[in-house]
């Protein structure tokens, strides 16, 4: 038998936000969009069910997710059913699983599905939770969670490339405006100028609170199916051509540079080789602006800026429509929140509605056929990489 | 490119009991035994790690652990890293993902390791952990844990069947004494004839301390490869020739009968099916004996004995050797101890050894050419099931 070729033929997200939905409540949610989204996807076509969740046994003190979740969205998986976890990049291990899956033909029908409820009666022990994705014996007890992280980084990049706090927030305005044409963001029709945004407060110099992704529950979940599936459920899927990862250290200490991300340029020439496609032909980019900083280094670490030119990059709009390519149409991390399972299910429901003509207009990429979609997890120390290509009308 | 031939060509496990070591000593001990046990692996040459690890959020404080675990066996995965999580088949998920990604021809070489520390110095903690793998809301808080349920099992099975305490502890000894071969063990030179266990406490009636796997430090590897890498390995691979598994549902309100395992029959079927063998082709079974009732309930599932007559297919003896097949050479859950992501690496272990013929005498398959491995996870709800053959020698 043939490797299959795998479509995108579908997707749906839940609102993010501070949701008084429980884990369960918002896995229910998405089945019901999921269903809806996709009419033709009936419950028995479905052989396989991949979860990606970061931390449901401390946020929602549940394990065993995965038939949690199917039995939450009606489905019995007669095939395959797991939770994948990599923390922040979770949901895209789960579309990588289902990629091999239906590529080997283990399953022909499959649905990828995040699920996250980070807001907790106490905040102090989801913050605790969070602490724990870096090293609990180094690292994460010390104060090196995520925002004090991401803001040496920062702060190392103005050092060696002279970037600014308004290149910072360039990032933020752009993700935030593109949010306001998602009614599922998390930030929907909140608008923030760059001078707004540098009047925040500060959370970890230079970082304030616009630089900084949220916690937030919501959930997202897109349909895969073999080649000669496809037609059954889409007349416009999106095929998945390239993935790449890297995992370079885990401990803070064994880390190399900081604003010179190894790891992502890695697993991007490995996705780019495997898709034949270069860093030129993107058309858009769904990548982890869980800090501004963040997508400013990716900017420089996939090629499409300069290295250390990242800032301007921002602040020129090379990352807007009309730019070079269009990045986090769908509102990023920034605007839509970070919801750790979920976001990477959702990068990729805004893949199939930029391919499909569904996206709105505010934030439609002119003929999109190449898409991205990157997550980092951790300290930036592991780099997920995925490519889509438009596949014809019928 | 053609779907590719997956093979196993080598495992290790450390010592499995209570351990001093901690959650990242035991990956860094895995990786040095694995090492070892095949010589001829390179950590460059290691392009996939896949980790079974059912709850380390709750056990060791950690997550994002598959770049953990990767860091302390000193590997630096460049096509795929990821954790599974299945609860008790977290191990099994792990293969099945490595098995997809070689077959798909995502990776080359993965090694897929389980790694689980159970014992806390708090056990009341690790209790409420476990108790986290059923329903949350409906089923882990009120007492419906693993014990309570699989001894409602055992009691109904004993009402419908007139199955017997005794042919109960004859499962706990056969394999209890298959882990007298087995110096890592947890219960290794332990011995237990029916007459000790029927005088051991009990802990949910009918079953006692011998009926139950325990609480289990321990970690597991296995190095997977694509057809034409085997020989560089071993010249004696062990081949993976199917896979199946069913997610019949999750909160126990939903379950149907508690001794017709029909996901297990689902998940054996589509795995026989796609290796082309039937039940009575198996020639040796690693199956779920987390309880003693598990595995009379498992051999009736799959067709080795008559429906309701597994407890007289464990007193006859028809799972030892000389018997109708081997079950649980290894020792088991039972005799080796249950560290939850490893023990599916562990089971995968054994099938490696008997069918390169490196397993002990006292516990070795006459002529294996047909491996089974089975996990069950939560209560019974999802079952998991990997179907080997042995190679040719070079």
């Amino acid at each position: 038998m043939n490797v299959r070729d795998v479509a995108l033929v579908g997707g749906a997200t839940t609102k993010f936000g501070v949701r008084a939905s429980t884990w369960a409540e918002l896995a229910q949610e998405i089945g019901v969009a999921l269903f809806r989204s996709v009419p033709e996807l009936r419950s028995e076509d479905v052989d396989s069910l991949f979860l990606g969740a970061a931390e449901p046994e401390r946020f929602a003190f549940q394990s065993h997710v995965a038939p949690f979740a199917a039995e939450q969205m009606g489905l019995r998986p007669h095939r395959i059913i797991q939770r994948t976890e990599l923390a922040c990049a979770s949901g895209q291990s789960a579309i990588r699983s289902a990629y091999a899956a239906i590529a080997s033909g283990l399953s022909d029908v499959a649905v990828a599905v995040g699920v996250e409820k980070m807001n907790l009666p106490s905040m102090a022990e989801a913050n605790t939770a969070m602490a724990s994705v870096m090293d609990r014996a180094w690292d994460g007890p010390h104060g090196a969670t995520a925002p004090p992280f991401f803001a040496m980084v920062a702060q190392r990049h103005q050092l060696e490339y002279g970037t600014t706090d308004d290149q910072l927030a360039a990032v933020s305005e752009k993700n935030h405006r593109f949010a306001n044409s998602n009614p599922e963001a998390q930030f929907y029709e909140k608008t923030f100028s760059r001078e707004k945004l540098a009047r925040l407060p500060l959370v970890a110099p230079p970082l304030r609170l616009g630089d900084c992704s949220s916690m937030t529950d919501g959930a997202a979940a897109v349909v895969l199916v073999a080649a000669d599936r496809a037609r059954a459920y889409t007349d416009r899927p999106a095929w998945i051509r390239g993935t790449g990862q890297y995992s370079d250290f885990h401990n803070l200490a064994n880390a190399g540079s900081l604003t010179d991300w190894v790891g992502l340029k890695h697993a991007a020439r490995e996705a780019f080789g495997r898709a034949g496609i270069g860093p030129d032909d993107v058309d858009f980019a769904e990548i982890h602006d869980c800090f501004t900083i963040s997508e400013i280094v990716e900017y420089e670490m996939f090629g499409w800026a300069e290295p250390g030119k990242g800032g301007p990059f921002a602040s020129e709009g090379q990352g807007d429509i009309g730019g070079k390519l269009v990045v986090n149409p769908r509102g990023g991390l920034l605007g839509c929140g970070h919801p750790l399972g979920a976001t990477g299910i959702a990068q990729a429901v805004e893949v199939y509605r930029q391919m499909s003509g569904a996206a709105p207009a505010a934030r439609t990429v002119p003929d999109p056929e190449w898409g991205l979609v990157h997550n980092l997890s951790g300290s930036a120390n592991v780099h997920s990489v995925m490519i889509y290509q438009r596949g014809g009308a019928a």
